[in-house]
């Protein structure tokens, strides 16, 4: 099953996309359907349908209660960075005002000329969780989806701590839609960014470090996990910033981020003035 | 004024402290009035009151949108870290999930030995911020409050990123009540922190290397600051972690955390079982 979110007169309404047809469903976004534990009942739902084509998608979840991005989860990338391969995930926050849907304009930041970007799975919880086990996690994963963790290289390096380089506001595309487990497996998903047609990263699930579950328990060990937390899992090799030169995202281009099996977010950047 | 926020039969309720007696607002929390930007209103309002004394405080603001915590911002402490004088403020995140109330338990996790106490002059911002002027940010703030930073070192540590031994559950005592900017000086507040009966930190926010509203007014330059978002300003030298040996809390002790012109959390440390 694929759920989605899109925006309509001011409002947003979830669907459920059934090959090039969304089925409407009764609930303001993805998050709601979370919230209540009624995956089941969407999947059964019938409603007015029309086509997906020229809806305004946004993230599924317009606002996750926590957003947990992970670091250095790609065996390549912690190559190309010449870092260790580090024992326990690198776990840093995002606010949910850095999100964009998946065809949205990304905002490229007036004070910086170092943004960057990083093709990740993301997940959803679908269920409260603490204390858990690698298994009680995968259970409770409800969906995987798309997620560029666009990132302003500068200011995530102005202090050990990143968290001002990845909280730049409408930075941060999410969707298409959630992608319900059966459909896939997110240990086999070739993951692509292409930016102003050149591919600059291209890569594979396969290379995790750390797998989802085993990250969502890890975090499951000192919060509760709660439905429409996103997770983001981290990106591969092939950044900007460690190219030699390295280079950046300019106004004007297009990001495309692709995940096989899921779709792809198609973005326009755009300069802030 | 002084507002505060209390539990009563499974719920809460804001308050206006006068003397010893609470006068009972209309608003489920104080972060209900700063949402509804009725300060003015809240000052004014008559309603039934009630004694202080017996009263269970909850923090002041249940959920606040972002907890934005900054590192080391004593000159001190900084110092006893033998860490280099920052240009730019550390910027940490902590999620609702960590906070407790001014008389709650602590929880110590059962997972770690190394819970280590950070008394902290926090505020609450009052009104959408972004790209803003220190001026600007500094006639945004709501109010000031006291915040334990309790931070389980080990898991701190385990990666760049201090966001774990930031954001165990209950971890982490504020209030006792928001105090208006006129009723005190920021840059001049003596802080303490107590640790079964004995003085652990003590200084005063005059050694703050970056100012409450230069905080601010950074942070609004990637993100919008929101009603109710919490900023914990960091701590001064003390902490156990640095003590030689170092030292942590223990199971049963009490530790209080004092500013002066605000007042007191004196809260038990429990041990997660």
């Amino acid at each position: 099953m694929r759920l989605l979110t899109f925006r309509e007169n001011g409002s947003t309404q979830a669907g459920r996309l059934e090959g090039d047809e969304v089925v409407e469903l009764d609930y303001a976004d993805v998050g709601a359907i979370l919230d209540a534990d009624e995956l089941g009942r969407a999947r059964m739902a019938t409603g007015p349908t029309r086509p997906l084509e020229g809806l305004r998608l946004a993230p599924p979840v317009l606002r996750p209660p926590k957003i947990v991005c992970i670091g250095q989860n790609y065996l390549a990338h912690i190559q190309e960075q010449n870092a260790k391969v580090p024992e326990y995930p690198t776990i840093f926050p995002k606010w949910p005002r850095t999100l964009v849907g998946p065809t949205d304009e990304v905002m490229l930041p007036a004070i910086s000329d170092r943004s960057d970007w990083e093709v990740e799975l993301a997940f959803y919880v679908g269920r409260e969780l603490r204390h858990a086990s690698e298994e009680e996690a995968l259970a409770a994963i409800a969906g995987y989806t798309i997620l560029n963790d666009v990132s302003i290289r500068d200011w995530q390096h102005r202090t050990t701590q990143w968290l001002p380089g990845k909280n730049f506001e409408r930075t941060t595309p999410v969707g298409p839609w959630l992608v319900t487990p059966d459909e896939l497996d997110p240990l086999n998903l070739p993951v692509r960014c292409t930016v102003a047609g050149k591919v600059m990263q291209e890569s594979n699930t396969s290379d995790f470090l750390f797998k989802p579950a085993e990250v969502a328990a890890y975090v499951s060990t000192f919060t509760t996990l709660e439905p429409g937390d996103l997770f983001a899992t981290g990106t591969p090799s092939g950044v900007g910033d460690f190219r030699k030169p390295p280079i950046y995202l300019r106004d004007g281009q297009e990001m495309r981020t692709e995940i096989e099996g899921i779709g792809e977010l198609v973005n326009r950047c755009v300069k802030e003035r």
